[in-house]
């Protein structure tokens, strides 16, 4: 997908949700256990409720590889479910990959060809031949981590480089290696008063921005320092919205959670 | 697996040798694309042929996942195949995860539960949370990214943070976190002259070391710098080995080229 696409999107339905899709078993609601691939049913049913209210969805990997083959088939079937039914949607694998040059890129062919992603989130720590191969696609995107959301954020991300945080120079390194039509930065809503100069390094750029919701980021603190003129921020929520009810009424729940969301974001739009 | 188990492989066997499995179709025999599965066929061939010369396999999750389920069928057979085969084996998923605190513990589930691996790459941009959850299993590692061999590793690696290199404030950091019984660290054999730092740091931590063979690396130099009483060293060679022949006697040719490394390394046993 392109960039004036994904804006194009926003503007018509005044949102810049993202649903996360972390599907875990613990947590499913009973009634759908005993279905053949209870993950795919939860996922289908969260995307349906939420898809007029979001603008994209991001499967989470790691809790499909965790059911091993089964659950890498429901991802699969979801990521399918979605392309079919929600092609106007913004698809992000989250998977935080990452590695010398030509597995990049054998992990770039198997997320923007086999799993026809649009997107997908790239750990930085091995440098330019680890990205760029994510960068060769066309309307693909590779969404880079800038300064994540975590606790452990402080333990390198905001070590000082040269009198600035490594996560400035990351993110301004990177920038050189793509343009903000085929890169984004991760940056957490939990640091809302460090938007401020990640915007003077990339004042056009897409931030996928995890935390709003059970980490507790603000989303108008977020949208006071990281707002473009083309919006410019994807908001994810995931557990907020996913697991607002544990009921046969959990789709109903997370509609009315993504929907809040919406409202809420429906006012920056004038 | 635990460290004196490790130990003392590498001592019976006076190898330190890891043969990673980086199985890509394009460059497979041809007699064996034909298989069901050429690539476990592949791989099952190459662990046979060169178990007796090494002490390690590593499968790179990349170039099974490029193939979607077929993939990762492939690597839970080769997974098996090796644990049921070659037990002693100390068995690496080279993956480079990390993510939030519940998505590296989902990982960590994957990797170590369902796949039965001895370890897992972890990549550290993300911090303590992102490295932890895979330090909570018995006799399971976590082989942190240090420095890594590829051109990219000064992009950031190398930068310095109050005047030291980030590779070592991470090595010193994450070493915190961990033991030198469940945690390792990649460092790459382009960057031999800078082991010498690295052991100040972690004398006795195992490294695991890519980067001999294809990508330039010296063996005596490594050692030179890297050695430590009870080796310390796991040595990694991939395309090297196992495409040191395209034809029927890939096999063959790979087990030659693995007992030339691990004829080379029993020299520093003394």
């Amino acid at each position: 997908m392109n960039r004036d696409a994904l804006i194009q999107q926003i503007k018509s339905k005044k949102s810049f949700l993202c649903v996360g899709l972390d599907p875990d078993m613990d947590k499913l609601p009973k009634h759908l256990v005993d279905e053949d691939d209870p993950i795919y049913e939860f996922n289908k049913a969260i995307v349906d409720a939420t898809a007029p209210y979001c603008v994209s969805f991001k499967p989470n990997n790691a809790f499909f590889e965790a059911y091993g083959l089964s659950g890498l088939t429901s991802l699969e079937r979801t990521l399918k479910y979605i392309k079919a039914n929600y092609p106007e949607h913004f698809l992000i694998a989250d998977a935080k990959r990452g590695d010398i040059g030509n597995t990049s890129a054998m992990y770039a062919k198997a997320f923007f060809k086999r799993l026809n992603a649009d997107a997908i989130t790239v750990a930085p720590y091995m440098g330019s031949d680890s990205v760029k191969p994510f960068l060769t696609f066309k309307d693909k995107w590779a969404i880079v981590l800038g300064l994540t959301s975590n606790e452990g954020s402080a333990d390198f991300q905001q070590q000082q480089i040269n009198g600035r945080e490594l996560y400035l120079k990351v993110i301004e390194t990177c920038a050189q290696w793509g343009t903000d039509e085929n890169m984004m930065f991760v940056v957490g809503a939990t640091k809302a008063n460090l938007f401020e100069g990640i915007r003077k390094i990339i004042p056009t750029h897409f931030l996928l921005v995890p935390g709003v919701g059970a980490q507790g980021g603000s989303l108008q603190e977020v949208c006071k320092y990281g707002l473009t003129k083309d919006i410019g921020l994807l908001i994810n929520a995931s557990r907020s919205i996913i697991y607002a009810s544990s009921g046969e009424d959990f789709a109903v729940k997370a509609a009315e959670e993504a929907k809040k969301m919406a409202d809420e974001m429906a006012a920056f739009f004038s």
